[in-house]
């Protein structure tokens, strides 16, 4: 009477998840306070006070009836004109109202962008390191994930890995820069580099290979630089975006997809999205949220605390003789751990209270992540416990 | 590059969206006070100001990074709560909050509700008159719908049509009462036989055929009654529930799936429903939205409007001497046309304003259907236009 598949995925428990639960009981035993759970990327930050007001006016001057009926199965056209002017205005791309397809967040971009560009049996490439949501995503549209190995030296794109992984059945490339694990933005050449190789690819096999690149964490990048837009190096480029991040808003689920008007069918896709929405029950997010996002489309959360804690975070660990990439955005950090086993290293850590995450599912065996979206002064009292952990293990 | 089948979808235009879309242009032109627009099913009334000032009291009170958090992927625990405690009052199942998964809406019940239950290649049976979208919510998931015709005498359950449809292969069996587009309320005699019949079947073929129960229109109940609980006479239920129509909410997605406790897998089926919502890139309603709803659960906006306008409409229709069955309940009514072409039928409705849906699409050639979610002042207007194009085409 149950589909066994689904079943079967019940098994497969999201090391993630454990350890947060796992942060969350100890907490009950010895205060949360004392749990240096570094487990989730749940952002620390409260949403800029005008999303909330914004929402608070619409609720309260617009006629109920328009403000909480239908949108558009393609999203509130006043809402799709907004981001596009927003990124016309960031990016120089001359996106109009009908490129963007509002989501239920990134998840949401993502599920309508895979099956908009494949067919079951077709394979997306990703690069690890890379969140592992990717395989659900990927795999239960009926095509099917292919991981690039991690290029471990700066953790940019292992293109040689790329040219063995590519093949004629190749739809789609998923990108995702800032980076979940690591931190790491991918450099303008880097995407140049991609670019051309896409390019070159997609010519040998007579269709164009799309790059699907997931955007949360864009607006958190640190040492004041910007974050290298990939649409604009490669034109079949879908930009998916939440705001979860930029606003510290996950719980209220909204993104877009962004299609390039220079990619092959720009005047298709949203339509094409419209038609996936019918089959996965997606149909718009909430029309209030919608609003909401838009009349703050340029505005974040305090972002600034997650560069604070990179700081604190990179300082000690490379002080203490980690090897660690420096993130250049995000709230993520992946030192390797200083023994092989990943796992039985955060095992350790956790008898210290220290919850970090085992890298082995991102596709980076030997590292570990620690989710750094919590307060200065906890991420500042967790500096000498990690300390003490390194010595007594490792010493 | 593009997924064809999506495309080749795109081709189906929507009837009642181009009916929708002909009434807006013709009230760009003439005033869209004077068109007698019957073709959409959105909520004419306005939420119950408890929803807005709840949301609101949120924004302004809620600390933003709780408010706004990440809701686990089965849901807020608190609004899982208030959800099953307002069903065990309302209709005496036990239902605790594990048997809730908050869903976008109907359409994202639904799409959980058949993933879980069937694997491709199974069939879905629905029973005349239908909506359409039941085509996309199953196809899309690998499953194939298999229509039972209408049993045109009542809109009951056509039984003779079940046992010809019903097979080794029926996974699930999707109703809708109160119905769209016929306004008819399934009898607790359709249902207690609807649940034999399953029973028997189920026995028969090894497995237990699951009903699915679509609810959208539950609260618009006329003459005072109640309309009967599908639950309550079959076990094996999963009840899909929108607040779109009760709350008047429909673009803020919010609804649920209650799992019956009775039901086989009881126990595995929310957590079936979270596995799926990664593949389909669902990830639970926004935090705001379930809180609010689930805040203002046991009311309704005022839904009494629907009913004033069934009564003008069905006995206008009546009077000029439409084959019509009196709506129990939802603002739809489904009158005989008075030629066997509706879709003439329609056109030339058309020519007097009256924008009437033609139901070959639900099922129900030969008859059409009004949506009366419109003013009542309005609906007074149109009464004597539809009785002037009866008296000019059909006397």
């Amino acid at each position: 009477m149950i589909n066994q598949h689904y079943l079967d995925m019940l098994g497969h428990k999201s090391v993630i998840r454990e350890l947060s639960e796992y942060a969350t009981r100890r907490g009950a035993e010895i205060g949360y306070e004392n749990v240096f759970d570094y487990s989730l990327g749940n952002p620390s930050v409260p949403a800029p006070r005008d999303f909330n007001a914004d929402a608070v006016h619409l609720l309260e001057t617009m006629e109920p009836v328009k403000l909480h009926g239908y949108s558009p199965s393609l999203g509130l056209p006043g809402v799709k004109e907004k981001i596009a002017a927003s990124l016309r205005r960031r990016f120089g791309i001359d996106y109009k109202a009908e490129h963007i397809f509002p989501t239920a967040g990134c998840a949401g971009a993502i599920a309508h962008a895979v099956r908009a560009v494949t067919v079951p049996g077709q394979n997306v490439i990703v690069f690890a390191p890379y969140f592992p949501e990717y395989g659900p995503y990927i795999n239960e549209t009926g095509a099917q994930i292919r991981v690039v190995p991690a290029r471990f030296s700066d953790f940019q794109i292992n293109f040689d890995g790329f040219e063995k992984a590519v093949d004629e059945n190749t739809a789609a490339v998923l990108i995702n820069s800032p980076n979940n694990p690591s931190g790491v933005v991918y450099s303008e050449e880097t995407l140049k580099e991609l670019s051309e190789r896409l390019a070159r690819r997609s010519a040998q096999y007579g269709h164009n290979i799309v790059l699907i690149s997931d955007e949360p964490y864009r607006e958190i990048a640190f040492d004041g630089k910007k974050v290298p837009y990939p649409a604009h190096y490669y034109p079949h480029t879908l930009t998916c975006y939440s705001f979860s991040k930029s606003l510290s808003v996950p719980g209220e689920r909204i993104g877009y997809v962004a299609v390039n008007p220079a990619c092959e069918h720009a005047d298709e896709l949203t339509a094409v999205f419209g038609q996936i929405s019918r089959g996965i029950g997606h149909n718009c997010p909430s029309s209030l949220i919608q609003m909401a996002a838009a009349d703050t489309v340029d505005e974040t959360a305090d972002l600034s605390v997650y560069e604070t804690n990179m700081n604190l975070l990179y300082d000690t660990l490379k002080d203490l003789g980690f090897t660690v990439q420096r993130p250049g955005g995000t709230f993520y950090i992946m030192p390797k751990t200083l023994e092989e086993d990943a796992v039985s290293f955060c095992r350790k850590a956790m008898q210290y209270d220290l919850i970090f995450v085992p890298c082995d599912g991102f596709g980076a065996p030997g590292y570990c992540r620690l989710a750094y979206c919590v307060d200065t002064e906890k991420v500042k009292r967790s500096l000498p416990v990690i300390r003490k952990f390194v010595e007594e293990c490792y010493r």
